[in-house]
């Protein structure tokens, strides 16, 4: 059998084998990725290989540039064939990195394929594949449903229509689809997207915005029609947070609107305002608060101004945020409006303080209130979920934790989970071998961080019932 | 046998079971805890497994609150077994957890309890163990003896009267008790304990401060008594260390003395001319000066007001210290008055920075003159205490080590240093084992780490003689 | 066999020694060390160990020092016998450390020692290898040989003569030795070396230096000399690099230059207006830009003025760079003059910025344009490479990096290639034995970093066939 769907891959000992026999069929609650509503509703199937695999996912992007494949063979207009061999090449060089893995693992899990990918037979598995991919099992939805999801969280702006949303959840579906809401661009006034993105919202939600409260109240608008389908969590990507006395927020809003930007200071003040008040509604609407951290982004001017963002241009800063995050948590806190929050961080170095940082703000009658998310982005390979994994055991409450999410934009990267599962299983049937913690409790655990603490978490009980899942 | 009792836990080859066979019965010389004097002398049994575990150890409170406990149950009113319940049911979250492995040691060790404490043997364990503690082998003194300890430094202001130190020290005990000198409150000039503790200093001396000099008589005074009951060692604790151009020092003094309070900025200064003018202090008196740096303390006000300082609400901060600890350490190597120093740091990333630190003031003559403290913290779990020797090895001496210590609040966690003893056998012994390293270098070298190097360091020689140790 | 030299030292899987067996004898070529090319012409052997060893070693001096060493013993005046009996006692506490390794090692390799060196069998093994070294076998240039080096890259000054360089590219050697340009001293505006090297400079350019246009035609013109002689490399190290908006350089070079000094602030437009403009020269003179940043040098001021720069005050910085590396690189980019580049770091945490960095620059044609240099200085350990290879593995394509260096002062050290490659080859076995990657890919990856990768990547090629190489 492909050794990336036997019991062996990544899993040591017995009881590591034992655990993700149990793992391997739990369902999948994908609470954060950038999946495409629109893709989802009209669920037609991918045109080929390089359509599925390389239309859209900037991991692989990443490392085809490294390997010196030409930009041509990336994003531009080579054709299918050409880009899945360019990217057959560049696999040959990835030993020990996780796209590596993931390639087989979908090649193994999804297409029954029995040898690894590798130049030699890429233009064979290529037509294989592509002919399978036009089944009905390799439809998107279907897809999901082989990776075992029952629901998912997408990423959406608050300016838009949801209308996919809305035409998905009254199709007869097997997955929960809900909508994330994700205001990055309204409140990073220091960037010139900052004054388009509050034009488009005043034209979704038919306000006018002229002053930091015309703002709050077109967002609590957006944010309603975010609840009425469903939406649990809001998610929140800055480059490094800096959370600020917010006093005169109100003032520099106003000028930054008349002004079409904001200075660095106003900005700060603008959206250490905005993040208070937007934490204390998340509480309020008992919505996850998600913070993710720490990328430095179009390091390359010239790559941007090319492909725009999320294209592979950016990469881990060091900027460490405790002191902020710690700061708007304490606030947040002594109103008692602090929602459920997950801390992510892209610099590993962070892990000691975020994981450190989540029992000060814990509550009686919930585990892990405020906890370390999953190990994101350049940290979701093997060593890094090991290392994010230790952090979450010694100081961090691992069985509280709600698991892993995709962050994907390409579907197939669903094997993530199994990935993680193993991972899991193996970090944890490594203590039951040695006879350090019984096996009952181990499951119990395994159990939690794959689904059930996700579910529990994001309040997804009464609306999975409510669909009957 | 009980698996935490065995020569398998954390020990994987040959090598380190004969290691650890050879290092299990050194003595302890534990040179900074938190233990109380008066504990000591009064020498009184526990009342229950709730006092003598999760009266006072805020690693227990911290994982019982991640895992949703209510705080009645952690530090409140709720009775003893129902606090250990808690506890039980928490233990069955924490698989790969430091206090897994400690509590579980405790009972193999101290109680001889056959099998792990889950939450189905609790309310057995619970009550069985209750009545061991009763017995004379349970109490303080006994508890130390059973743990090999000859000597400790406990943890004092330099306003204490040292009283129970001096009455515990006019009795027969097998463990010799040492005071530590900790002015940390009377060095934060920019914090609200800081005028309290001026005045309660010149309570304790008998003198009046009204300026730097007053304070530094008062301290000098202050230190007399300490070296009188044998003090070797002054510790400092703070957030982050700020070491800078100290003039004017004298004249923000005042300035705060007369407000009650001082500025960031008077505060610097004040504490950068404090710790220089005390490390040339302790150089003269032959003390070893310990810093320990890098917490964020307090970050949750609710949880400060609640319970106070020292409560479980503190985390790990990132403050990279080595330039103020550089240029600190320099300008007392230039007047020659470098005393022995310790150098702690909470986030690991400070390791690299600070244990190649540690070569730039050696001297000849002795070992890790100015060396990296054992993995302190959140770091004191296998992994990162394998991580904190593999720095040592690598850049810092590891033979030169002063090795563990204990930081307890909680008698009952001394098993620290036979969960330490483990790791350093299981690390060296890998050496030994591949054949990279012999056998009798490895064992003087266990042996300097787990007691001749602190006993030679701290000047214990002449001390335990004196006493017949 | 002594057992550093087996196929076991370090190999720890099947694969693994069948990587080593085929790497082991693929040449080196070392792009960056300290070497004299005074030493390479004149070729004479060694006096002794202490001088073949510890003459100029300051890895070894940190050890000893640590050791209680007396200095005399270490760069004093004791006798040689002294000094290596100081150096195989400090060896005796260095469990786990990589110069315990290195030592032993050459022991092995070079001098077919047996046992390994410890104090008691240390005046033995230093008499028979000082004769030993009296051998044609242990003159420089063979032992480079032995070492399989076919091409090097010293480290120069622009104001050399380069007159060792010249005289040694005459002679019928089998090395090509190369220079290196080396500018720091000229790029430090800020210090007391700099306007000393300016003066130097002019000398041996013949050109005066009294504004900005001046230095940078100064460089030019020592750029060409080093051209002549076929040098492939510039190397700047600096503390922590600060690459900021350089408009007012040349107002700021002509007041430094009339006081001799410079203010902090013009330093760094200084530097940053001369990294940039040397940045484009290197790229059009398709010369390798190395940027290695982060030590803090010479913490110990008495430490500095009794032995000077570079002899063992250094440590680990922590001054995360990223910002400033992307905002130099990216300056280069848009011009469209960005070099190749390799980004070395002190503090490995520093590697999650560094090593994702690299595909932001990333181009057509060329494996890892700009790529992460070698664990470097405290970092070359085995932990310490194997965690560098892990982050090259997971997001910086380990198959285009160049590989090791032994930025060497001493000529017995370049055994570290065959540390490398043991670390190496059992990285990558470790996925081929479990079958995660083939044996065929994994060697052409083995072949491509040991040797490959750095010729291609510095341009050797052609230089290795003129010369016959």
């Amino acid at each position: 059998m492909n050794y990336f769907k036997t019991d062996r891959f990544v899993l040591n000992g017995e009881s590591a084998r034992e655990l993700y026999a149990f793992a391997r069929d739990i369902p999948v609650f994908d609470f954060h990725n950038h999946l495409s509503p629109e893709l989802l509703y009209h669920n037609r199937n991918f045109r080929d290989m390089a359509e599925f695999w390389l239309s859209g996912d900037h991991y692989i992007w990443r490392a085809m540039r490294l390997a010196g494949v030409e930009e041509r063979c990336i994003t531009g207009d080579a054709n299918g064939e050409e880009k899945f061999l360019a990217w057959a090449k560049t696999l040959e060089g990835l030993c020990g990195c996780q796209l590596y893995a993931w390639t087989q693992q979908q090649l193994a899990v999804l297409f029954d394929e029995e040898e690894p990918l590798c130049l030699a037979n890429a233009r064979e598995i290529y037509a294989r594949c592509n002919e399978k991919l036009q089944g009905e099992d390799f439809r998107p939805r279907a897809l999901l449903g082989r990776f075992g999801v029952t629901a998912l969280c997408t990423t959406d702006e608050p300016s838009d229509t949801l209308e996919w949303h809305e035409k998905l959840q009254q199709e007869e579906t097997d997955i929960l689809c809900l909508p994330a809401f994700r205001p990055d661009k309204l409140l990073a006034a220091s960037k010139d997207t900052w004054i388009g993105a509050i034009r488009k919202l005043e034209q979704s939600e038919g306000m006018s915005i002229a002053t930091l409260d015309d703002l709050k109240a077109a967002l609590a608008h957006s944010m309603d029609r975010f609840a009425a389908l469903g939406c649990r969590t809001a998610d929140h990507g800055y480059e490094g947070l800096k959370y600020i006395d917010p006093t005169g927020a109100e003032e520099d809003f106003t000028a930054a609107l008349a002004a079409g930007i904001a200075t660095q200071q106003q900005a700060d003040r603008i959206s250490s305002a905005l993040l208070q008040w937007l934490g204390e509604r998340y509480a309020e609407r008992d919505w996850v608060m998600q913070l993710h951290s720490g990328a430095l982004r179009n390091g390359s001017t010239r790559r941007y101004r090319a492909l725009g963002a999320d294209c592979g241009g950016d990469s881990v800063d060091i900027a460490p945020g405790v002191r902020s995050v710690s700061g708007l948590l304490d606030i947040l806190d002594q109103a008692d409006k602090l929602p459920r929050t997950i801390l992510y961080c892209l610099d590993d170095g962070e892990y000691p303080s975020l994981a450190t940082l989540c029992a000060t703000f814990a509550a009686g009658g919930i585990r892990n209130k405020v906890q370390l998310g999953a190990a994101w982005w350049f940290n979701d390979h093997e060593r890094g979920m090991r290392k994010h994994l230790a952090y979450l055991m010694e100081n961090a409450l691992l069985a509280g934790f709600v698991g892993m999410l995709t962050d994907s934009r390409s579907i197939g990267t669903f094997v993530r989970h199994d990935y993680f599962r193993r991972i899991l299983c193996d970090g944890i049937g490594a203590y039951v071998d040695r006879g350090e913690f019984p096996m009952e409790l181990a499951k119990k655990i395994v159990s939690d961080v794959c689904y059930g603490n996700a579910v529990h978490y994001f309040g997804g009980e009464k609306l999975l019932q409510h669909c009957g899942k």
